[in-house]
């Protein structure tokens, strides 16, 4: 019924110059020698657990079902919190409970378990690489075919994160600033069908903070360099970019700045 | 005759930071769960088609023949660009029709067809991101076994850059930068052969865009610090640097700037 | 008597940009097709073969038993120095002789051959690139199975750079910086059980090249925002830090820089 994919995904604030991502590629093979790692990204911003949400909930359905995706960005690593895993969308997620699953509740069927069996751990827990430790091993199990259920304990997902959504407000469309990629442009959680549904495809004005960003712009190159535009990104959201800028340092934005739409064209 | 390696590479401008490979990754094994995946880099200078179509000349000869070169530096997306894949050299290659595969030229029975096959591709297309929805599923057929023809209409291959070749004028030897690496090494179009059968092993004098480099260095330590020289590197070509200093910034250097190679010794 | 793992790690200074970790992989699959391999780091500081020996013999136990570890920062490449395969604590390592392997020293049952067999490695060796011309193919080899007394002639691996060890001088134990992390953390190389044998569980006092750090810390968040701190860090090891800055830069240290731990805490 839970079917296995053979493939597990990392997804970490780690970076790539210290070898923890191989350490712990290391112990996963030495428990499942046939299984496929796949890095989603070990370049999150150092215990952005926002950021590494997104990048979670925005790639794994790009996987085949049955896939394990773990998710370490662990601010909390040392102190009490709980170590999840679950099962939602087809999709296996392994990831301490600090909000990295949040995006989990939105699906019904839900499995949730705490980790609490170490007989599927590292024998040897150090105090600040749970990654390598506990996370690593239980993914590796997970991947090799253990039921959920035996790896801990039932348990509830609680939201650790205040829920983010874009709302239509009368005439405004609402909605925050929830991931800044590498080149700074600021993508936002107003998806593709909710502009549409808006917008009626009619023009509509964009503002972040306040600021009029304008109309929306089918590429970077629609405006002068050094310009604010707002556009359909590659993650399927509105995002507010500067051509050949970086907008999250012109606008200081951060996750939660407010982006606003209203109908019709400012002139 | 057209045999496969198993083996996937992927040449992209993506970064590591966002996600974006992995997904492209994710599709690929939900088409071919055996394939191998191997990235040649991430980190092309974003929209630099010259850099990364060096690249993907410079080493897809060191992986087995019927290997599927992904390569993926695609300023035009949501033009109206052509997908290509091609045969050469018995190797495959599947990129936009941008000039990443104008290197293909130099090989006889060659095999190109435009990419119009949407059984091929994912269901939904986004508008900037063909890398995930085009270019990766048609590439896990290709590697999995599916006929090069099925996958659109033949067609020509059309160079799409300049072509930038050495050439012996009298008693000078032209050539000119084509790549700089990550740390602002100037790689030249001057290859080992070509400098060789120049020079005849005689001492040669270097210049970059009329500054006078000096000779053929054998290491980066031959020269004092923050000394330009020249010297054969890692690529095979001759290569303009500034010991422990970044050359391309030290003479403001660029794709096509011009080097020079003259027989004898400056004093 | 020599398992294999079917896996190969590799450890380099090379970066990820210029795309010559995946001309090593193309090579190795060519005569390995079914060969594992696991990224440790490619962001090695440059020829820093101290910063390369200390990641090799951190992570290489996480691997299982069997698995080739090919590390690659090679300052000499082009010079007299040797190539080396060793077999150690039922691993494998390929390196340059340049002191990447003097922890093998440690080991009994210890197995080394100089490299000197060259139909196990590429038809040409360029001059600067032995990583993808002579340890690539040998690892790969060796991974398939050859025996190691194949590769070349047996020789005795001689220690190549100081030993660095922490010590108990009376009151005092004394250490040194022997890596420094991608957040310019300084780790040591006074181990958790020697910390604790030394310090008895009771308070110390810590100081990195005379100045005074204070006591053992939990995490970072124990001092103020950009105040120094000591801790034992994912590593295991002692490491000196500034909260929200990085330590190296900051006290100007680098490898070999002293650390000394003083029993009892300082008012």
């Amino acid at each position: 019924m839970m079917e296995r994919s053979g493939i597990i995904t990392l997804l970490t604030d780690f970076g790539q110059q210290d070898g923890y991502v191989g350490a712990m590629k290391g112990v996963m093979l030495g428990l499942h020698p046939t299984v496929r790692l796949i890095d989603i990204s070990h370049e999150v911003e150092p215990q952005n657990v926002h950021a590494g949400a997104f990048l979670l909930e925005a790639h794994f359905r790009y996987f085949p079902p049955g896939t394990v995706h773990l998710a370490v960005v662990d601010p909390g690593v040392g102190s009490e919190r709980a170590a999840l895993a679950c099962y939602a969308d087809e999709h296996f997620f392994i990831a301490p409970d600090n909000g990295l699953l949040d995006f989990c509740l939105d699906f019904s069927n839900l499995q949730v378990v705490r980790l609490t069996q170490p007989q599927y751990w590292r024998q040897k827990i150090s105090a600040t690489f749970h990654g390598r430790d506990l996370f690593a091993p239980v993914a590796a199990h997970l991947a090799a075919g253990e039921s959920l259920a035996h790896l801990g304990e039932l348990a509830a997902l609680q939201r650790r994160r205040p829920r983010l959504d874009c709302r239509i407000d009368g005439k405004t469309l609402h909605g925050q600033v929830v991931y800044s990629d590498r080149f700074g442009n600021l993508i936002s959680n107003i998806s593709t069908p909710c502009l549409r549904e808006f917008s009626q495809d009619q023009p509509v004005t964009i503002y972040l903070a306040g600021h009029l960003i304008g109309g929306l712009s089918k590429s970077y190159a629609d405006v002068p360099p050094h310009t604010p535009l707002a556009l359909i990104g590659s993650f399927g959201f509105l995002e507010i970019a500067v051509n050949l800028s970086n907008a999250r340092l012109h606008f200081a934005a951060r996750y939660g700045t407010p982006i606003a739409v209203e109908r019709g064209q400012m002139i």
